[in-house]
């Protein structure tokens, strides 16, 4: 058995849907988390897709993530709405704000929704993707447990803080989607695994000075002791690091602060939640031809791809591209799934009393844990 | 004579506002361009203050600013707004759409404002405060002459493209105002002055391969020889290139896209100009109550500031503290201007016919210069 198992994107489907409506959600939820989930995967974004499944399971076992809680409109304006979550699914929360969003925003020409005491809701991207689908300009954020400490700091105060952009362009939509820190704490894990040193400009030790010890940063995020990753431009003034804080800080405003919920730095303390999120919704059509524009952006997207690459490199990307060949491929080819991933689901179908081999297939039952997640 | 000559604010005021009234704008006009100038002095960004008073002389002569011309509304709804700028100046138009997205977004809640056919602004966030101080977030982007190349890519077609957002916060608005690209030309230019290398992940030489020589670099550029700045995060992905290079397509979304204008790549080519601007208003209101969201962001930038220090740092500044200190140390003790930038005001004044001595002082008149800048 190689290190991954090859599902087929129906397979997977199927398993995350009955799985979550084993956690309590009804089918149609189940079906928006299970699509939020699943396209992360398809994208190549395997940190925020199925592999949270578990997490998801035990924030919801926690009391973090209340499956039957109702949201809020608790305040609203025609371009405008602040939802509050009571702890409810991130994705179904994001689901909901992006369309009141989108609805709002066809009539008015752009809305912002506000989303606080929410969870996890999965890739930012996600969200400005409906947007685009819509032909609307799309903006999701969402702040986070702390983990980024600002310039000069040894303690982390932001969250990771993803800002996603989306709009429609031809062939690929434009779509951006990246964490503010310079990177996430997923590329942190990889490097702990494969035990090497992390490159210079990702993360401070507990006092504050640059470490190369992903072992070490993580068990201090953690711990919150001390350090944590820093903005993109790295760890000082020189290549930016005030800039990548105040990308931080942006998406902390469009998330926390207009929706009076709590800061990154106030979430995830003491058994409380409480992530925050924002999403923008903005009609091309109130600056004129909606197509002319489209294809001015188009044509620019274009000019990137075709101009002149560095000596040594083949091709110059546009945002968005790498995810469109991703996505047709995965959904051909299917998706690999890491053993360490099919060894917690199979440990979620028992648990759930859901058939290992229906489900995940004869290689999977042949899976020895090496510790089962819920032994936890 | 040292390097620079002190001088108050009200004397550079009174000889700027009378040299653009001899460019050809009227008082009224002269006042908002001066302000934005002086602004930037104030807070420290000499760059883009003063400095430039010869370059838009220039601009002028040369017939890419005209002084005397019309914008129009070409494309309007109750929350956007599209003017052609027919190659008005800059900082008029930043003034007039900036003024146009407050009153909008006073009455529906957003606004965003695009503008084509502009020209060099001054600092973006000089109109994002504008917002600020009417109690709004604004937000102000410009485009500009390429300089960012894209990740593995050789030919600068992005802008320094920057992107300034401000917030009402006591005792400081949050007031961030930063270029895409890791730093700004002038930044390369202060490095050739000291005929220092520059740092790694910085700039690239004609073949898009990484290179520390100021002198080559800033030559290619003005050649459009190849090379160029890189955005944001670096040279490659690992430290977040491609973030940097998404900030700036960010950018020229809401300045030449959305105003069907000419995008980075194709402004300032072959004796046009064509830089693009974009800027938002929205009104806290429109998510609850405004002093309540004001102080709940009072207190996270607090919290910042007072979160504990990496080994070593002195204090964690949140964004726009700098600035009011600037800004208050020299309207009360003067503002120091380097001595080429007398020696081109000197000229000024001789080419303009207004009095050196009456203006600039006895010192001034003693500067021999080297060159002339109207013998160019």
């Amino acid at each position: 058995m190689g290190n991954s198992i090859n599902y087929s994107y129906e397979k997977l489907n199927k398993f995350c849907t009955d799985a979550f409506m084993k956690f309590g959600f009804s089918k149609e939820e189940s079906d928006i988390i299970v699509d939020v989930l699943l396209t992360s995967d398809l994208y190549g974004i395997e940190s925020h897709g199925m592999q949270r499944l578990v997490r998801y399971h035990k924030g919801i076992e926690k009391g973090l993530i209340k499956p039957k809680a109702e949201p809020e409109i608790v305040f609203e304006t025609p371009v405008s709405a602040v939802i509050e979550g009571n702890d409810g699914m991130g994705q179904l929360l994001g689901y909901k704000a992006m369309n009141i969003a989108i609805e709002k925003a066809k009539k008015t020409g752009m809305a912002i929704v506000t989303v606080r005491n929410s969870n996890h809701y999965g890739i930012a991207g996600y969200y400005a993707k409906m947007a685009c689908k819509e032909g609307l300009i799309g903006m999701s954020m969402t702040n986070s447990e702390a983990i980024m400490v600002p310039t000069f700091g040894r303690k982390a105060m932001l969250g990771s803080n993803p800002i996603a952009i989306a709009m429609p362009a031809e062939p690929y939509d434009f779509f951006f989607d990246a964490s503010t820190t310079v990177v996430t704490r997923g590329k942190l894990e990889i490097y702990n695994k494969l035990q090497k040193p992390l490159p210079e400009g990702w993360a401070l030790g507990a006092t504050g000075k640059g470490s190369s010890d992903a072992s070490d940063v993580l068990k201090n995020i953690v711990a919150k002791a001390g350090g944590g990753i820093v903005p993109l431009g790295g760890e000082t003034e020189q290549n930016g690091s005030h800039k990548g804080y105040g990308y931080g800080m942006f998406c902390e405003i469009f998330t926390s602060i207009l929706s009076m919920g709590l800061t990154s730095n106030h979430t995830h303390i003491d058994g409380k939640g409480g992530t925050c999120h924002g999403f923008i919704a903005i009609n091309p059509a109130v600056f004129g031809d909606a197509d002319a524009i489209r294809e001015h952006l188009s044509t620019l997207l274009q000019e990137l791809r075709e101009s002149p690459k560095a000596e040594g490199a083949e091709r110059i990307y546009t945002h968005g591209e790498k995810e469109v060949y991703a996505y047709e491929d995965r959904l051909k080819n299917g998706i690999d799934v890491n053993i360490n991933t099919v060894a917690e689901m199979v440990d979620l179908c028992n648990y759930l009393q859901m058939d290992v081999k229906e489900y995940l297939g004869e290689e999977a039952m042949e899976l020895k844990l090496r510790q089962s997640s819920y032994d936890m």
